[in-house]
Order: structure tokens, then sequence, then C-alpha cells
């Protein structure tokens, strides 16, 4: 695949975080000469918070992981596995989820309780998770502190780049930093969290508020992500923190923030990377009756396939936006909405705009970022959703590549 | 436009029906060269009923030809253009329904308050509605009992073929007839009614039995079809009863199936003539905890992308439709489903069947029909929804042509 042209320029640099080491190997799941597992190391006194996908079918290291999260604060490790993603297995998808936590607790010495894993890739197929087993001593072996970029590559499937983000913030005088990497592409809507996504800080902090934080700040990032529609069965964030700062965040809002930009960049490089992406789309309601309606006719606009298409051959045809808007099923007012193109108004009060012009409007559907802003003129509900455009590309890799 | 390969063989021979003329013009309103205006004429006596999108952004006619409904049965009018829809056009739209409805009045001699109008294309363009004015004479002079086909014809936009169907019943030893036609291709995702869709009889019944039994059979027939999950800001469905038979129909259950027969074929033939379609699928499901549930199953796997792009690929990609159970929202247990490709089982008890051939399900996806059926093991609910596959052809007329 050949890598997408909203790719950033280059990885980002990651600091290492304190207290997690990393490493990746060659199981050949699936894939040949690439590595496709990794395994995260995390010390004891390790916060581990995470959200997955609310999907009726989700996959068996999901409903693993679900049963742990909470459970104490010792050592903890995470195996991710590309390739397969261990999903509607039956009982035999079980047995292999214990396997691997099994194996990687006698190797690494940590309870099995606090071994989390994931699997990405093919839905339906049985996990030859023997092929894992045989690495476990191996990735046991190679953990570093600077294996995090590593780990991004391993995690890929559609991908056609590693996607990792980095911030550092200073509290009370003390330096806290959080890293994150993220995989994604195909199969992006997610519902609770997103894709697989593992987020690593130093800071010091208890589960529940970690994972009330995280929670919240899921809704403003990964949950307003689109690229397709389609919810994953194996969607997962993790965010764990090893203390190892010594700085306190309980109820800071310099963290909170910080944690936002990198939870922000890293969904955005999963949209940046969707499936034969060409653009990369900002919706931003304002003005709805409240924020659950701008979601709706945010995410209404941003999974139609009409409105995709016309973004995709560079066509300001904003009747498509119209027409997502009156489908959304949120309140609307036909005379009381206002369409934009970035900052050039595209129809109000109920009508076309006097001052719109065809060629202005087509010269910023030319460019890579397209900024659409609804706003529904009823009250304060606002809700900001990204997404790409829909290209033959997309038709290409899923009509004939299975994931 | 290349003909729909799934394009029934040939337009079907429609009967007269007593009380209901019909003619077809070149207006120019966007198409040269073809005609995209009808007029019909309905006489005393007739009984008009529709049902009309339920978009909070709907159209100029949508919004008069609602106001209109079950006013009385004199004579009416019914006039459609292609083109232009007539949609997000503010004052002035409404103002061009006034006009056109004030004209047909002068013209036919009927009340403006029984001449519904329809239009179907662009959105947001002003329609240029002295066009189809200067037309009207023309169209009133020509009327003929024999012009329906001539207007299945003019209301089509990127259909690809003409749509009509027919039935005559059998009622306490005299025949009544049905028939009807309709257009529709892309933004298909009826919410209450669909497209443009015109049926008449020559039944003899009231306005509120002839309603409430559209509505039921609305919601079996065209409620069920979707090709990529947008609904129109125009969809229409007009059901005209003549009474010229002189047959009572209210309460026939013989009349209520004959209607569902051709309700049925012309929904089938809106998904057969889906923007790019090569594949017709019919997705049923079963054992579902309510019939809500079972439609939101069935649409959720209708409108999946990656469902309907495994189809175009004829991949048997099974695994895609667990997802789209998954994030359906209706409550389902992944041990306790069923999905069958035709009679062939591919999963069940949580697992792929252990009879499963990939080269059966393979041989499958290579036929024109696709029927996926899915039994949730929870109870009675059931629902069957018809869609088609989304491939390469869809991309090339929708990122370019502005419908």
């Amino acid at each position: 695949m050949p890598l997408s042209p909203l790719a950033p320029a280059a990885f980002p640099d990651l600091p290492v975080i304190d207290g997690v080491t990393f490493a990746a190997a060659q199981a050949g799941v699936k894939y040949k000469n690439r590595t496709d597992v990794m395994l995260a190391v995390l010390a004891p006194g390790s916060t581990v918070s995470g959200v997955f996908t609310r999907s009726a079918t989700r996959s068996a290291p999901v409903l693993d992981c679900q049963a742990k999260l909470g459970a104490s604060d010792g050592a903890a490790a995470i195996l991710v596995n590309s390739g397969n993603s261990n999903a509607f297995t039956g009982k035999a998808g079980l047995e292999s989820v214990a396997a691997i936590t099994a194996a990687v607790a006698v190797a690494t010495g940590i309870d099995a309780a606090r071994v989390f894993t994931a699997s990405t890739g093919v839905i339906g197929e049985p996990l030859p998770h023997e092929r894992i087993l045989a690495k476990i001593d191996e990735l046991t072996a190679a953990q570093t502190d600077t294996g995090m970029a590593n780990a991004a590559h391993a995690i890929m499937t559609t991908d056609t780049f590693p996607k990792g983000s980095a911030q550092t913030v200073s509290i009370n005088g003390k330096d806290v930093k959080i890293a994150g990497i993220a995989k994604g592409s195909g199969m992006i809507a997610p519902d609770m969290a997103t894709m697989l996504v593992y987020i690593f800080t130093d800071a010091q902090i208890a589960y529940q508020p970690l994972q009330d934080m995280l929670g919240r700040l899921t809704d403003k990032t990964f949950n307003n992500i689109t690229v397709d529609s389609d919810t994953s069965t194996s969607d997962s964030l993790m965010l764990s923190a090893t203390g190892t700062s010594g700085v306190d965040v309980t109820g800071s809002a310099g963290f909170e923030d910080a944690l936002h930009t990198v939870m922000l960049d890293l969904a955005h490089q999963v949209v940046r990377d969707g499936e034969g992406a060409t653009k990369f789309v900002t919706i931003a309601v304002t003005g709805a009756a409240s924020d659950a309606d701008a979601r709706l006719v945010a995410m209404a606009t941003a999974n139609s396939p009409l409105v995709k298409t016309a973004i995709a051959g560079e066509d300001p045809n904003w009747g498509r936006i119209i027409m997502a808007v009156g489908k959304s099923g949120a309140a609307a007012d036909r005379d009381k909405l206002t369409i934009k193109l970035g900052d050039m108004v595209l129809a109000e009060n109920g009508w076309r705009a006097p001052s719109y012009s065809e060629e202005d409007a087509a010269a910023h559907m030319k460019g890579q970022n397209i900024d659409i802003n609804i706003d529904l003129g009823l009250g304060d509900g606002k809700s900001t959703v990204w997404t790409c455009d829909l290209t033959h590309a997309y038709i290409t890799i899923n009509a004939d590549y299975r994931s």
C-alpha cells in the first residue's frame, strides 16, 4: 500500500517513560518479514486504565481486558499481535488468550491477572497462538525503554504509517511525560474507544481518576473520528501511568490538557491513514439544541458516502451537506442553518448565500484540509468530528484485501 | 451511464388505469434532448394518499404535498420534474411551487389545492420554473391514458432504466388494476417513503384507509431498501385511487397483497439500479429480540461499506457481517448467532461452522443474487432489507456527477 498522502512528515521522537519497556518480534501470525507482536512491561506501582469497543461481538482479548481492569497497581504487561483479531473465535479464542497471558506471566513473573492482550486483523479465523508463545522468551529478553517506535510498527495492519505522539508537561515544577502509539486505518467508527491505542505516562495517579479522565478525553478525541462508519470488534485504548515521575497529577488540568493533545494527535493520525484517504476533513457543528444533536449532525455528515465522494471529487456540492443535516435525526430548521467551507458562507437563511462563489468554494476543495462548519442556529450544542474522503482506493483495498 | 447489470429484461406492459392520463415533455430544466417533466391528471372522485421523507431539510414540493393530502376527493393532478430538486431553495422554492401549481390549475381547471408536485435532482440550486410553465399547455393537451411509460422516463436522474410494475387482482369477481412507476438510484435510504414513486389504481377506497394501507406497506417495502445510507430531501411516494372500477377495496386483503407486490417490485428495481450496483443483496434477519432490533441489524449490515465492498469483491468475508451485527446496537449474543449465505451455514455457536467451505462460499458470492441470513437466536423479531454492493462505479458517479 502506498504511503497515505496525509501522513505526517516523520514519526515523532518519543521520550523514554520511566517504568515501561518494550520489544517487538516476528511471530508470523499472518504477515511475513515484518514484526507482528509486541510486549510492553510496566513496573510495579503502575496504574492501568482502558476503554474498549461496545460492539456486541467484541473479541476475546477485549472481554479479557475488561474483566481485568482496576484490579491492582502491581507490575503489568501488554501483549499485542497483528494479523488476526481473535474475534468470533468462540471458546478457542478465550483459550488462546489464557495460553498467551499464562506464558507471559511465567516469562516475566507478573501475575496473569495483570497481563493484558489485544489482537487485530481478520475476524473469525482461529488465532495460531503457538506462534506467539514461541516468541515470548525472546520478547521478554529484548525489553528496552527505547522500544516504543518498534512496538508502533508491530501493531500495524492496513496502516500505511506507524502512529506516535508525545507531550511533556511541567506540574509543580517537575516534568511529567506522556507518550503513545496507535494503529487503525479501516473499520474506524469508534463507539467507546477505538482501534488499538497504548499511551504511557510517568505520572502518579490512582486507577479511578485515571479511568475517569480517559473516558472524558475519549469522548473528545477517538469517539469523534470516523473513516467508514464501521465499528471494530477489537477497539482498545489503554492508558498506563507508572508513577515514576513522583508527580501526583490527580485533578491536574495541565496534565489533562497534555493528555488530550496526545490523544487528539493520535486520533487525527488514524484519520490521516484512513483507507484510501486523500483529504483530512474537520466537521464542526455549533448552535445545536444539544451536544448530542451536534454530534448526530457531524457524524451523519462525516459518514455520508455522498458527502465523502464529493470531497474526493473536489466538488463543493454543499447540497449533500444539507441532505446529511436533514437525515441526521437532530433538530434542525432549514431557515436557521448556516453552512461554511472554512470562513466562506455557502448557505444561510434557507438559501444559497448571496456571496456564494462556486470558484472560491472549488478552490477550498482542492486543498488537503477541508473545513466544514455547520451552525444550526438553535442553541449552544456543539461537536467536532474528523474524517477523510471516500475514494477508489478504499474500494480497491476492501474489495480485495481480507483485513 | 451504462445500463445496470441488474436491470430487468424489459419495461413491463402497464395496463391503462381508467381515470388517469399522462403526458411528458422536454422542458430543459437541466437535461437536454430528453423528457424531464411529466403531468398526470386524475378524474373527479379520485383519492390521493402519500408518504414523504422525514428529512428535516425536505424540499419545497414535499412540504406543499404534505399540506395538501387528504383535502378532498375531487379531480387532481401530479406534476414532476427531474434535473433540479427545489430543495434548500428558501422562499423562492415555495414561490416556484406556487407558480407551477397555479399554472396547472388554470390549464386543467383543477383546484390548485389538488395539484401535487415533486422535483428531483441537484439540491440548493434555484428551480428555473419558467421553463416548466412554458410546457404546461403542451402537457395538458397531450394527455393520454397510455402515457405512463413516458412518464417513467421523464422522472429519471442517475437511473439507468425506467421503473414500472403492475398487478391485476380479482375482487368479488371484478378486476381491479394497479400500476406504478418509480425513479431512484443514489441517495437511497428511505426513512418514511422514498425517492419518487407514483402508483395508480382504479379501486374505490376512501382517503384514510388508503393512507393507512400505504403506510403499512411502505414499512415492508420502500423503507427496507438502501443503496448508500443517504436519505433524500425529496422522497415522495403517492398512491392514487380513481374508483373507476366501481370495486370497493376497503379492508381487502387481496388488494393489499397485490399492492404489496407492486410496491416491492418497484422498491427492488430501485436497488437494482443502485449507483454502480453489480449484486442484488437480500439480508434477512430472524430470531431478534424485536422487529426493530432485526431491522437495526439488517440495516447495519446493508449500510456497512466493508460488507458492501466484500460483496463487490466476491469475497465471503463473513467476519465483516459479525462486525456489523456487533455495531448495530441491537441485542445480540455471540454464541447464539447463526450466519448463512443462502442455505450454507458460515458461523454458529460463536465460531466458524465445522462444515464451512471457503470454496462453496466463494461460489455463492460469484452469483448476481447474494442472500445473507442472520439468525440472532434470541426471539421472534424479523426484518428483511434489500441493498446492493459498493463498487468503483459508485465513486466515479458521485465524485464527478452533481446529482
